[in-house]
Formats: C-alpha cells, structure tokens, sequence
C-alpha cells in the first residue's frame, strides 16, 4: 500500500528539484531542460525524453496551470468573447511569407503522401486563415492553444519550442482605436487578475516608428529591416543596436543617430503633442497620423481606466511582419533569481493591428482590418511556479473510503459509489484488505477532508465513522443519513 | 454596425449546413470535408482550407463541446485523477512497435536536423513514457487532449485526422479487477452526466481470447493476428471474419469453425459459470485465469452499481497490440441518420489492461501494470450536436452598454470598465456613435439579457436606464447605483 503513496509525493520532489534548478543554475537547466527530462534506457538503447524545448506537466505544474487559464478565460468571456478552434497544423503555404525572418523556426511535418502541412507558428494567422476561409468580415474571439517554434529553449525564463498562447483578436472596421484600446484594456484585465498588478503596457504605433525612419533618410525597403533592428532595443543597449544598423544594415551614420535620438523617447500625453509640434517629425504624413491615433489611444486608456500602466515607448518595434498600426507590448517589473542574480521576466503579453494579413488569404485580396493580442503565459506561469508559497492539491478528492477491518470491499464499493453519485469526490484504495493506517496515510498525503471509516460493527449496527483527517475528530453517523451529513461537512470545511 | 452582427449569424448558419451535410449526404461529406472546409482562392491560386480530416470549431460548435469537457473532467476527479499534460509530439521510437498494424498511421515531422519526431497516436504511450521516465510506479491520473491519425476521415460519425482523447489510466499494483471495475464504472458515470443513459459496456478478456484460440487449435504465433480479424466483428458478419481467418491467415477451416462457436456467445454471470464447466477451455490455463478474473470484475461492476449496462462478449477483440487482460468497448444504443438510414454510432469509450507498455520504457525491462479508459468524445459531440435542440448561446455577455445619442464614447467606456472591474461580462459597440436601434439588434441577436441606456438627460440627472432586452421592460436607476442595482436584476434572470 506505501507504494500507492509515493508517486504524489515523487511528483512533489522532482517538481521541486526542477524549480531549484530553474532558480539556480542555467547550465544545470540548459543540461537537463533544453534536451527535454531525459532518462536513457540503456540496455534497450532507447533514450526515454521529452523532446528537445518540451516538457511534460505534472499534477503540481497543472494544478497551478489550470486556474490561471481558467482566470484568463474569465476576462475574455468578461469582454465579450467567443471561442473558435483550429487544428495543431495548416496548409505549410498557409504560413509562407507570414513571418519574415522568423519563419525558419517552423515545424515542418514529413511529406508522407499528400498535402505539405506545418504545426502553427502562432494563432494569429490560423485566424486569419479562419476570417478568410469563412468570408468572416466581423468577429471577436478568443484561442487558448498551444503554438510550435524551433527556436533555442530558455526554459528558465519560459521559453520552449511548444508552449501555449492565448489569444484576443477583434476583427472589423471600427472607428480608430476602440477596438485597439480593448485590447490594451484586457491585458491591464487578465495580469491583475492573476495577481500581477505591478506592470508596465508599452505602446508605440508602426506609422510613427515609419515616419520616423522617413524623416531621419532611410530608404523605404529599409523600413522593416531596421525596424527589426529597433526591436532589440528592449535587450541589448542603443550602442549595439547602432552598430547593427550601421554596420549590418548600412545605415549611414548619421541617419542612425537621428533614429538614435528619437527612439530614447518615452512618456505620455505631453509627449505625443511635444512630437506633434515638431516640425520635422510633421513632414512625414504617416508619422503625424500615427501620433494622432496614439493620442486618441491614450484618451480612450483613460476612460478605460488603464493610463496609470500605460507608456508611450518609441523604443517598442515588435518583430513580426504583419503588424501595420498601433503595438503594445507588457512587461512585469517582477524578477526571478537567475544564477544569483535578479533577472526581468520580460515581456508577458503583446500584440497590434495587422491590417492585411487576411487579405493575403482572400481571392481578391480583400482586407479584413484586425487587432489583437496574445498572453504569454509560459513566462507568467514560471514567475508564479518560481513564487507559488505553498503546493495546491492536485486532486480535488473530497472522501476516502475506510476500512477498518478485513473483506470490506463490497460495502466500501458501495459507498463510494454512492457518494459519486450524490456529486461527492470519494476513493478507495484499489486494494481488498488494506491496513487501516495505509488507508489514514493516503488520506493524509493527498490532503482529502474527510474519512469514512467502516467495521464489522458498525455495519451490523447499521452506522458509519466520519472523521476529519487532519483533527482527527471522529463521529458515529447512521447508514442511511450518510450523504446528507457528509454534505453538511464538506460544506462547514 | 449591421456588419458586426452579421458574424455570429453567418457562423450560426455555417454550422448549420454542416449538419445537414452531415445528416444526409456521405458523398457531399467527403467532397468537401474529407478534405477539409476549402475555399480555393484563386487569383493567389492560394487554396484556402485546414488539412485533410481536419476541421475548425466555431463558436456554436465550441459552446457545445466547452461544457462536455467539463462534465468529462469533473467525473475524472469525482474518481480522485489529478491532470497531466504531455508534449503534442514525442520522439519517433518512442512510439515505434507500440501500435502493430496501425504504425503506417501515425505523422512523422520533417528531419530539420535534430531529432526524429513523430505527433502522438494516442495518450497511453506518452503516458507509460511519462511514468518510465520518472520512474513512477503507482498512478493515476486523467488527460485531455489532442490525438493524430492519418486514417481515412469519415467525418460524419465524428472519426477525424485530428481529435480529442479523454483518458483515465490506474497504473499500480493491486488487487485483482478492482482498478479494472473502477475503469468500467467511471465510463458508465460519464456517459451518463452527458444524458447518454443507452448504452452497452461489452467486456471481454485477453486471455479468455488465448485460451478460445489455443483449445482450438491455433499456432501460438497467430493469436494476435487472428486476434485482429475478429476485432472486425461488430462491423462484419462471421462469415467475412471467418473467410480472413481462413484464406488470408491461413488458418484450418474447422479452427476456423470452432472459434466462431465461441466468439458469438455473449451474456452475464451464467456464461461465466457455463464457461467454467466447460472441459475444453478450461484446458486452457490462460483461458481458466481469464474466465476467473472475469467473474471477480462482474462481482465489482455489480458493487459499482454498472452491472445493468456492462454485457460480457466473447467477439470483443480490441485492435492495438499492447492489452494484456481485460478489454471493453461502450456502445451507444442511438443512431444517426445518414443517407436516409439509422446509422449506429459505434463506440464511444474503450480501453483495457496493459501491463508490458511501461516497461518497454524501462532500461531493466521492468513492468508497471496499468489499466485505462479513453473516452472518444469526438463521437459524442456528432451525436450531440445532430440532436441539439436549440442553439446554445456562443458568449456570457451580461450587458450591453449603449448610447441614445451623439458623443457619448466616454460615458459608455466608464461604465463598460467600471461593470467588467466588478466581474460583470459587458460590451460596447466599436464605434463612437452607433445608432440605438443597432446597438439593440446586437444585443438580441447575442441574446444579451440587459441594457444600459444613456443620453444626455440622463447623464445631466446622473442616472442610467436598464433595460431587459428580450422584455424591453426599462427602469431609471441612480448612477451610483449602477453595480449593485445591475447584481440584483442578473439574479433574478
């Protein structure tokens, strides 16, 4: 009977063991992790892994996984929100020319005969695909799924090659920047609701980020590239980002500079009408429009009671291709010990409008405007493993089934089924004549409320125990009152 | 405005033709499903579609699959199951040699350098994987997910390329049938939650099967193939099983006849004892083991209070290789129409032991006996979704926050936030001046219960109208009322 005790308690370890080393030591986790938990079978030569940039979830992971989806969920739904799903992989020319340099981090599915497919990249596109494909010009949704990228795994941070996104996407042509404030107002929504209130909301706008370039001189098929460039600026200092235009990109220097100079910038409100007095930033027509738009953002996040986390941020680029119009981006000001040191946890949501991405999927290129965005929560739930005080239970078993004396399966059958029945989590354990401390034991690991104990003479006087595992405290109850009084316990604990 | 409204109708009727496809044509099924829903772009000669017996779930489809899953998961832990998750692909020899004929089925990912990656068949190897890999001996555990097979879809009896799994596996030693019995019970306890109550348990055993085809007369090294044909049993009569087992295995005509003898019996307790009498199987060590086992796990299904619904059949075979002991298979006794014809839906749960899986896993070869249950929900939806007698509503919006006149963005943003920080679902429309009539059409179409109506007059006297939409009753309340006022009104609904 021990032995049905241990796994919990083994789960319970090696998911410790995993935080330690998540906190300690990044070579230790590069060792283990970024080949997936690996256990090698060596006399079958069959290496028994996860593989690389994966893992598994164990009932402690879960049972902290599960009520942060079910908090996200609750904050889509809160907004309105519908949910859609779509299958792990689409067409491999679904997602060709979406990504940009990114695209190389696609899995590709072996030709066995039949159509090319990858596994999504992101649920982005899939939606758009999902617009297109149904002639959908009008839609909100959310998708919580997993997504797929063969990128290098930094599992500490909550990096891995499958990992789940969820996603809040409006679909339609709205007037400027309600349905793009919605999206920053519901990032503000879910981290709060998760208990992270301490969170900064970057927005910057692709239309000031273009007349920036315009106005500094860079040519125009330089836009996206040195744009890439500019996305670094949230790891990697301005000098090295610099030199990457300059050497790289053969950016001349003083062009670089002049983009130097702006995307230092950051603030709010003042900030905006300061660059919309200057002149040279006026010239560019895409650049005053876009500080336009970002200016009615910033009123609509006040009236939507976001503005106290909200930064205008010249620095923020984004990475992705598709994005056209306003992006934002979410960072925890919250850190994780890292080799000793505190680290950021970086960018926990982010998104934009793309307007013409489902345009590329439609016959006659017809545009469905979009804006959205996705929750990274792998990085939220590695803060939270790395901060989680005390482990929740992983089973949420309400009664376990005693007894207290030899050849009692039958009537313990019985009960448990009727407590199943009457809507109450009730075990046994899977043996004929377990020991009654084995029995108190189990209970005790799994933090189960309630025991019912029976013997031979409390069936013959048509009675059952109750007892609190944890006090102790036992009492007599009759038979046939069973559920009625254990409903009443389970209610006062 | 009106093109906001459009999506949920146009979503409602997409769904809609896809039942009636579904409901009466298998040939219009497998044009335009088979191959996935398609729309061919062509002036991008760009086919805009999701894989081949892949499909997307709107959100009528996904409001009725949501509360299923529910109900699955809170029968799982009812049974005491904590959650596991495992990675979508696993690496290729792990799953090698684990599914017999069945192997060509399964999708391998491109070699992009690296390892060799296969997405998973089902969840039973990753869950033998999972516990050889942490060395786990005693389990148990439920897992809902995604499952591939290259298989011909035929998608209007819900078999799919991509489709969900429930699982519940008991890994552990214990005592004889007890862990099984739970397997059978908790298939009968879902089934019936999902207003399912019609169905069949058929159980049979593994070595009652050896022990028919030893006494008969077949070659040890043919029991599983033999095995195989008269798996085919509840979709082909005996004369094509028997016809296979002859011509195609090679077996003698007369062992062909004798086990046909045996594979048509099917019933309760009294065959069992029947059985038992007699002399030629109990010959048979492994069919006597079998038969005794089989009387023990009717005894507990009796306990278990499933005995009603579970029928032990000697034709039941099971096709994957890796059961060891007991097989059963649920049935639904409903049938579909298609082409005009009752169809039955075949079956919606299987499962049974196997106690070799885990150590094939394991360097040492060492065995961890196992038994589980699958639940095969994507059939269920088929039938659920074919009798749904209403639509169920594809969002939980509470309220809808409108405006009577001009201007009023800000107002309506306060209010929206100031409902949704209270916990309350509620939207706006993204436009800035939408006109009432509109705003309230959206509301009954999205089957919204309230409103909040404000106009100038009402801000100046700082209250607001409710309004009951489906009623259009409409009352004035203070506008600091608005919360508590709004509360009371959702209860009562």
């Amino acid at each position: 009977m021990k032995n049905q005790l241990k796994h919990q308690l083994r789960v319970v370890k090696s998911s410790t063991s995993v935080l330690v080393k998540k906190m300690t030591s990044v070579d230790a986790a590069t060792m283990t992790h970024a080949n997936g938990d690996a256990k090698i079978a060596q006399s079958a030569k069959l290496v028994v892994k996860t593989p690389k940039g994966t893992r598994d979830h164990n009932p402690h992971q879960m049972s902290l996984r599960d009520p942060v989806f079910e908090k996200i969920k609750a904050i889509f739904k809160r907004f309105g929100a519908p949910c859609i799903d779509t299958p792990v992989f689409e067409l491999k020319e679904i997602l060709t020319g979406k990504y940009g340099e990114e695209s190389k981090l696609i899995y590709d599915l072996e030709d066995q005969g039949g159509e090319k497919l990858s596994l999504r990249y992101d649920l982005t596109v899939p939606f758009a695909r999902y617009l297109a494909m149904n002639k959908i010009t009008n839609f909100k949704r959310y998708q919580i799924s997993k997504v797929y990228r063969r990128d290098n795994p930094a599992m500490t941070r909550g990096r891995f090659r499958e990992f789940y996104q969820c996603d809040f996407d409006i679909a339609g042509k709205y007037d400027t920047m309600i349905a793009d404030s919605e999206c920053v107002a519901i990032i503000a929504s879910i981290l709060k609701a998760l208990g992270l209130p301490d969170f900064t909301i970057k927005i910057n706008h692709r239309l000031i980020l273009d007349g920036i370039f315009d106005v500094c001189g860079v040519p125009v098929d330089k836009f996206r590239t040195v744009c890439s460039s500019v996305d670094k600026l949230d790891k990697s200092p301005w000098e090295e980002v610099r030199k990457e235009i300059t050497e790289q990109k053969g950016i001349a220097e003083e062009v670089a500079d002049k983009i130097g100079k702006y995307v230092k910038l950051n603030g709010g409100k003042e900030l905006i009408d300061e660059l919309l007095e200057n002149e040279e930033l006026n010239r560019s027509t895409s650049g005053k429009q876009g500080l336009e738009e970002m200016k009615l953002l910033l009123q609509y996040c006040d009236f939507l009671n976001v503005s106290q986390n909200v930064v205008f941020d010249l620095s923020l680029a984004r990475g992705l291709d598709y994005y056209t119009g306003v992006i934002y981006e979410a960072v925890l000001k919250a850190t994780v010990v890292e080799n000793g040191k505190n680290v950021g946890i970086g960018s926990v949501a982010g998104g934009g409008r793309y307007d013409n991405l489902v345009g590329m999927f439609d016959p006659k290129g017809k545009p469905v405007p979009c804006v959205g965005v996705s929750i990274g929560v792998e990085r939220i739930f590695a803060y939270l493993e790395a901060n989680a005080a005390t482990k929740p239970r992983t089973t949420e078993t309400q009664v376990l089934v005693c007894s207290a004396q030899k050849n009692l399966l039958e009537p313990k059958m019985k009960i448990v089924t009727e407590l199943r029945e009457a809507d109450i989590s009730a075990e046994i354990l899977y043996k004929a004549n377990p020991k009654i401390l084995a029995q108190l034991q189990y209970g005790e690991e799994n933090q189960i409320p309630l025991a019912i104990v029976i013997g031979n003479s409390e069936i013959e006087n048509n009675v059952v125990k109750v007892k609190n595992i944890a006090t102790r405290e036992e009492e007599e109850i009759p038979r046939e009152r069973l559920i009625e009084e254990i409903k009443e316990r389970l209610k006062k604990i």
